[in-house]
């Protein structure tokens, strides 16, 4: 790695002089036009599991032989109901907070529950709805910056979302309690309540508990609870949120929350399960509604996880390799970008203790234009917005990185890029609010 | 088994004396209170494989190593899009009658694509559509008999269903010719269209072509055209029938039909693969809407399914070996009813050259109660009238028998079950109409 720092005029861009601001450009423009010349393809866009996260579970591939196909009622048949296979839900319960009997076993997909849930909603209402939601406008408040696949499932079936401020600890629980109470329209909200995708937080007890027991206006409102990362530790810590079921049970709003997540980072990305879990009532409109769907889920690939996972505990232990693989990736991104980017006033950006994503804030109004000069370095990003409900991000500030998918040496090299990208796209905007060309 | 049409009076039982008739119920009533004291569970009620047809497919389960798995863009990872494996696509494509970029391979369900195309439809609207169809009252064509299933998922959603009459090719083509010209909220039909479910019917050339060229006073009217039996022979005569993408694109019609199978009752009924093919812009609006749903379909599922089945041939090379397999049952029950009821004009039945099920029709206004009698005398079927929307058979004639799931002699004792149910239930009604006590 060069030494961009030691080579440029130091210190915070907004205070270096003119004279030192046009060389500091000049020299990080020299060295991102380097590093773009070199042809690289890596990819910061998604969540994704490395190779050698995937290959800790080859072993679910033959996990099921003919004999255990066969049994317990015949798994390779229909039928066994929708809630999916017993054994899978009392592995996945403890993972969930919720008894087996509250718990749904389904496809690969927790995104494709989250949308079918909404769906359901719409037509059919949730149970304590009048009718359908799809009747009336329909609201959602996003915590932001959150998973863009999320949002555009909002956007998708005209859903307006309410942005709302993220804390560290969660959302900013002023703003959302005053927004529930006073708008009937707010049906729903978006919650990924530990290591949020990209930020990181992690939901205080009181922040749990405020959102179990806010008087919302509507009287179907429902949380949607992405607990995609529930498992994923980076360190030591380890850490436990409040139990959003029982939190809203104990506040007399027993069926207000949906509570998702799924395998898709634990075994195989592709071919994992998803979770559900909920309160009796909602469990049993959810498998009403899901009955007309389908007759039921894969059940040979939910024994494999069985077999694989064996229990809550091996699927712990498999997490502690998960967590030795991204490490190392996490601590690279970090390294570089503290430093290339420490004292220049240009960025700041999360160190989070678990979850795939680091989440970078650059000067205001410069993140399009950094992920922009990322990609055409050859760093594939995610768009800058995609954070925020509509793609709106109204300081343009925030970008996603992803560090998980490439190799070491990749992660390194990306965040060079993203590091350089950032140097000049910044100083790019320095010169232009004093009103010179970059 | 017991020689009932010879110990009982011969004839019709509309032409006996009441006298006969009255020694004929007894009869046959003594020798139904035998068969049910004997106790018995049997499974008449839907079109399952049974445990050697599933056999047939267990090399499914260990089909795909680890390097498979690894290679072609790791396929255990996400990505890869919504439209499926392209090996998988190319395999189907014989089978759906669609080049493969026409065709998607999703997860293990075909009734999950059905209703999803519906709901994408009532909310989103299909190409052609002003509006999500939700917006107005939505009329669906269901010829009857037909499958409850379908019919389950538009009552779920408030859609109007008129039941359409079925000639043994397909449905009588003057009354939807009519119907479709007249009411701009018809904007579905339901098509089985070979070896229907449970009749058996096999759509005509002629009505393909009429069903593809046919005036709908709804612009954006769609066929659900579910080919579940397409390679499901039982005959020599393995019927193809017009392809009804290739009908719609000549009459100018290029967007009418979604063309939906599955490999449920080919590879594993509770693990398999769902399949749909449609015009482009079909296709393209199915995946766009699919791409909110989900990142994608279980890659390494679909793999599987490539590895064991190789080609279309290896795929039909495996039809005849559940064909082997399925025409023993069918030949039992066939024989049973014809030894037990020819002559007795209380029950007309088919003989399917394909599919899953044989339509028992009884005589008028005796089908639940048929039903009824079988279920207490330990057969299980599903109830009288699902074959009909609404599960309202006009004529409450109408029952499936489904004879794959059980081993053969299971089959032939519920053929036997069914039978006397039959007898009984129709001597009843004999006596019912001639003013007289069963």
């Amino acid at each position: 790695m060069q030494e961009v720092n030691s080579a440029l005029p130091a210190g915070n861009l907004a205070s270096l002089s003119t004279d030192d601001l046009q060389r500091f450009y000049a020299a990080a423009n020299e060295r991102y036009t380097a590093f773009k010349a070199r042809g690289l393809k890596l990819d910061s866009t998604r969540g994704k599991p490395s190779a050698d996260q995937l290959d800790l579970s080859n072993g679910l591939l033959a996990a099921v032989d003919e004999a255990e196909a066969k049994g317990g009622g015949d798994l390779r048949n229909y039928g066994g109901g929708v809630n999916g296979l017993p054994q899978a839900r009392e592995l996945f319960a403890p993972m969930l907070g919720a008894p087996a009997a509250q718990v749904v076993v389904a496809e690969n997909s927790s995104l494709a529950l989250m949308h079918d849930t909404i769906v359901y909603a719409l037509l059919k209402g949730v149970p304590g709805s009048k009718a359908g939601w799809s009747t009336e406008p329909v609201t959602f408040l996003c915590p932001a910056p959150g998973y863009d696949r999320h949002f555009a499932i909002c956007a998708q079936y005209g859903i307006k979302m309410i942005a709302v401020p993220l804390t560290g600890t969660g959302p900013d629980m002023d703003v959302v309690e005053k927004l529930v109470a006073e708008d009937a329209s707010i049906k729903g909200m978006w919650c990924v309540p530990k290591y949020a995708n990209p930020t990181g937080d992690i939901y205080s007890d009181e922040v749990v508990e405020r959102l179990a027991k806010m008087k919302t206006a509507a009287g179907d409102f429902r949380i949607f609870w992405d607990n995609a990362y529930a498992v994923h530790h980076l360190t030591d810590k380890k850490h436990e949120i409040a139990n959003i079921l029982e939190a809203c049970a104990a506040a007399g709003n027993a069926d207000r929350a949906f509570v998702f997540a799924s395998t898709s980072k634990i075994t195989l990305a592709g071919a994992g399960l998803a979770l559900f879990a909920a309160s009796p009532a909602n469990v049993a409109w959810m498998t009403r509604n899901m009955g007309f769907r389908s007759i039921g889920p894969d059940k040979i690939n939910q024994l494999r996880h069985v077999k694989f996972l064996k229990d809550f505990a091996g699927l712990q232990a498999l997490m502690e390799k998960h967590r030795a693989l991204i490490v190392p990736k996490m601590n690279a991104v970090l390294d570089v970008l503290a430093h290339e980017l420490n004292g220049r006033g240009v960025a700041t950006w999360t160190n989070p203790d678990g979850g795939y994503f680091i989440s970078f804030d650059v000067r205001e109004g410069c993140a399009k234009r950094v992920v922009q000069l990322a990609e055409e370095a050859g760093v594939a990003m995610v768009p800058a917005g995609n954070t925020f409900p509509n793609g709106n991000d109204p300081k343009d500030t925030n970008i996603r990185i992803a560090p998980t998918f490439p190799a070491l040496d990749g992660v390194k090299l990306a965040a060079e890029g993203i590091a350089l990208a950032t140097l000049v796209g910044v100083a790019e905007n320095e010169l232009k609010k004093r009103g010179l060309a970059a």
